[in-house]
């Protein structure tokens, strides 16, 4: 099997504000205990795809600082979206560029900036539904709710596949973000699994179902991967862009007529906000969290259930202080309430109000 | 009358870490305005005394530290202390300096770090000041308590002076910082003002008053004018070390024959911690302090009574918190209650005993 992974680092978001940025986004933040997540996900595939399978699909402006923040990336190995048109148009893309290459290979498709540990346990997972992929079905990975969170999408899981491990069963449906009390009834019934967004399948099923579920999207996936083995670039960028703007959830996974689900055997966390960091981390003995990188230091004095987020070299002192996000990074402190840290947005919209976009 | 003025700056202190450090003690912060606490106490001169009239005591660290923070004020009107010997010495060594150039000087002696506005009102005090330093007295400014202040010492006052104004009063005591009890008592009874550690005398009433107050003070101000008229500064140096190691409020005022003290009427603060230089600027509708320097900015959202000291090319920014202190400078920030801004001290203690001397 030639296996092969693609990186989504298109995201962006304002949930690590101010530490995350237009030109820097999340995925480009040490998050990973020191290291950038999107260098925590390029090593997480070592071992499991050869380097030059590993492909990631960003926007061009992410190119830039991925070339400069990941300068052992291979740069033939990016692939630069000519814009922004939802996930399916992307999975599109990709698909077009390796299928040129190696007409046979499974894909798997992950995003850039979540948090899985440990490695050897995802190796596994992943080899588990490369397996899977090979006998034609999409695979997708989910995980064990611990909590009846609302912000994720859900798989309704069906049947066991098999009885090897880790568990797999069909997916019966796609659950998008529910509310609370839909999210507890998922929790109480049990057969319900967070839609981690990583995903293995062969360049054939793909195609098949993106043709299944969308016909104007596999006609544009169509003239991607002719394009793509004439090597005419051009080309290739227009026809991504008369593919339809759609989500590779919607357009595909939700028609496919075979999708697996294998549960993930993980931890994984999809890093939303500062606290969700802090909980994949180690605190010290009072509480405090400290996402330190590049000489930041962190000094705590009757201080508890912090999370302080530094880079470079400076200090960040608390003193008497609780339950509160300080972030310090060069040009600008943030210090906010953990409870609060979701509700980013909220400022980050008053720094735009502000005509302080250049923080943006 | 010739009016001269020296700037006591030896002053160091952790009350205001990580703004304030060794080599930048409070009296070099931008806390007056925008402007350092020592040059807003130099422009409080300006019309009072001539510009070279103007001098400054310091030690020789913060010597280079004023040379570059206040490059304008004339190289030859900083006296350097050989080395810490409390004040009486140090008002010895300014004197001879003086009275070496300007034997029929009137002194006004002062801290570097105070917040005193307006500066018209400030002049006049000062102007009442000399004139009744011209008839012998040493004169004290005492500050009308607002609250029971432990951290202050009082001036007890008796007969007024005269009918003139700003009133003026023989001063019958001093005391040292009281406790609670005491304070409350000084505040009832009405009769008490808080020393300023501002003085006006002439270098005659100053140097009769060391001999009277103690010998070998007396004896060793005498040796220091004798090398300061010769142009001897080695000889200067070694006199002042052989000085008593011991305070002008004791070793001189508390033994004084005739001292008058002149009612401030000058808003005064003496700026011992975040919230005291808060209460002195102005906040935002929300009770939000921004001392901002450098470039510095704040931006606040549902946010409530904070105080925000932040310097250089960097935005402060705060969400939904309240009551805190924010330091933010070069390689340090800081996130403490207002309620513990007066404790700083432990957190100091702390930064030196986790081995961080280079944050002090």
């Amino acid at each position: 099997m030639s296996l092969h992974a693609v990186i989504m680092a298109g995201g962006s978001g304002t949930r690590f504000w101010p530490a995350s940025r237009k030109k820097r986004p999340k995925q480009f933040l040490p998050l990973a205990r020191g290291r950038l997540l999107i260098q925590a996900t390029i090593d997480r595939l070592a071992g499991l795809c050869e380097p030059d399978h590993v492909w990631i699909v960003t926007n061009a402006q992410q190119a830039k600082a991925l070339a400069k923040l990941v300068p052992g990336f291979r740069k033939d190995r990016i692939v630069v979206e000519p814009e922004a048109r939802d996930t399916a148009p992307c999975v599109a893309l990709a698909t077009a560029t390796i299928a040129a290459v190696d007409p046979g290979a499974t894909m798997i498709v992950m995003p850039a900036d979540h948090v899985i540990e440990p490695e050897a346990e995802f190796q596994r997972m992943l080899r588990r539904g490369a397996e899977l992929a090979a006998t034609g079905a999409l695979v997708t990975f989910g995980v064990r709710p611990t909590q009846p969170a609302t912000g994720y999408g859900y798989i309704e899981c069906g049947d066991a596949v098999d009885r090897a491990e880790p568990r797999a069963f069909a997916a019966r449906r796609f659950r998008e973000k529910p509310d609370r009390a839909t999210a507890e009834q998922f929790l109480r019934h049990g057969g319900f699994l967070w839609n981690s967004g990583i995903f293995v399948w062969t360049v054939d099923s793909i195609r098949r179902a993106m043709h299944h579920g969308n016909a104007a999207l596999g006609a544009a996936a169509d003239r991607m991967l002719a394009a793509a083995s004439a090597g005419q670039t051009a080309a290739l960028r227009r026809a991504f862009r008369t593919a339809p703007k759609t989500s590779v959830d919607y357009a595909v996974m939700e028609r496919a007529e075979r999708v697996v689900t294998v549960e993930a055997t993980v931890r994984w966390d999809d890093v939303g906000s500062f606290p969700a960091i802090a909980s994949v981390g180690t605190a010290d003995t009072a509480g405090n969290h400290a996402l330190l990188a590049g000489g930041a230091a962190q000094i705590a004095l009757q201080a508890r259930d912090n999370i302080v987020y530094a880079e470079g070299k400076r200090t960040v002192a608390l003193f008497g202080v609780e339950g509160l996000v300080v972030v310090a990074v060069g040009d600008a402190v943030l210090v906010c309430p953990q409870n609060r840290a979701a509700d980013l947005k909220e400022l980050v919209e008053h720094v735009r109000a502000t005509g302080r976009d250049d923080l943006l």
